[in-house]
């Protein structure tokens, strides 16, 4: 398990993000009853270096046997943790437009422990109405319901002009994370988590490797 | 401009994200009418520092004048050649469930230049219905149409089980350059330029700042 106490102990974004998918894998394997995986081929199926995959797990304290690997469930277990994933978070989806409904039918967050509880809109005509299974708030209602219902993760999914109010407000009910999709950069106090998803800068991304006709450097 | 010549001259993914963030945040000051902006305050919109910005910019031959800072449009107007959004690219989204449905709607998209000019899926309840302007086609027509229209960049949306076959097809097909949305890690040939968004793993990120209450490292 990762010491919490080692305030040193640098853990990097993209060592999150393979840390998501070892924890994937894990979950696949443990379904299929493998019981001990190799960093060999933990690394094949991640298409990463098994030298990365040792060196990543070493780091939190886990170490294959040689000639066994590493136990699924027991590895499976130790990144859930270090994750969060291990238990359930309670979510809120603020904007129901095409991206937020899209969002609140995403079965992926649900599988990973993300339970959507609430949706806020500020559309009368949303307002009330069922929407796969939640009833959409009234935005005015947000405060009061974010803390009523113990939400710690909020996703913005409003249009970029109204971003900053609204998030504004998300922090000042004293939410913490924030996963934003509004092309927007926006600000929050140094204790509050934000990370924004923009599709279309994933698409920047291509039209750079097509033009350029080469990957960025890693 | 980039030297696309220089082999050798490298460019992160964290600076093509910076580049698309300027990029943003010049369109918005040429709407403004504003003539030139210093990197200080350029820094400032996008918090970073201005000796990044100065950095980012001297890096593609961009100088800014002391006192008076980079001229906008000038400057828009290069790194819009950079990340090869001087131009209109062909999209195509695959899948026209939940995701891909509201990308299809996702205005960013088409305000950047990528258009969406085909959608596919393999339902026969959705072949042939009008989906926001555009007619669903069959998923088995997709080589000959992504071939007949030109399309360049393929936006897969499709359930994370059919993914690997439906990317091999897409390759097939002689596309270079996709954004996958189905939570898993797809195989491509090294000529392929494949990005995969993975929402859930957002959601980790955050979930692991709050168990972790910090950060990752840079």
């Amino acid at each position: 398990m990762v010491k919490k106490s080692d305030g040193k102990r640098k853990i990097s974004e993209s060592t999150i993000k393979r840390l998501s998918l070892y924890y994937r894998a894990l979950s696949l394997l443990e379904k299929e009853n493998q019981e001990t995986i190799s960093s060999k081929e933990l690394a094949r199926r991640e298409k990463l270096t098994p030298a990365q995959v040792r060196k990543d797990l070493s780091f939190f304290g886990s170490f294959g046997t040689r000639g066994l690997g590493y136990p699924v469930s027991e590895l499976k277990q130790q990144i859930s943790e270090i994750l969060g994933v291990n238990r359930v978070w309670n979510v809120a989806m603020v904007g129901v437009g095409n991206i937020g409904s899209a969002l609140v039918s995403y079965k992926e967050f649900q599988k990973q422990g993300f339970i959507i509880k609430l949706i806020f809109d500020n559309d009368q005509r949303k307002i009330g109405s069922n929407h796969k299974g939640l009833i959409v708030s009234d935005i005015r209602e947000m405060a009061r319901l974010l803390r009523e219902h113990h939400i710690e993760i909020v996703i913005l999914a409003v249009p970029a002009i109204v971003a900053q109010y609204i998030v504004d407000e998300v922090v000042a009910a004293g939410i913490k994370a924030i996963l934003n999709f509004a092309p927007i950069n926006l600000q929050v106090p140094p204790d509050v988590y934000l990370r924004t998803e923009n599709m279309s800068m994933e698409l920047e991304y291509l039209s750079f490797t097509l033009t350029n006709r080469r990957p960025p450097a890693e």
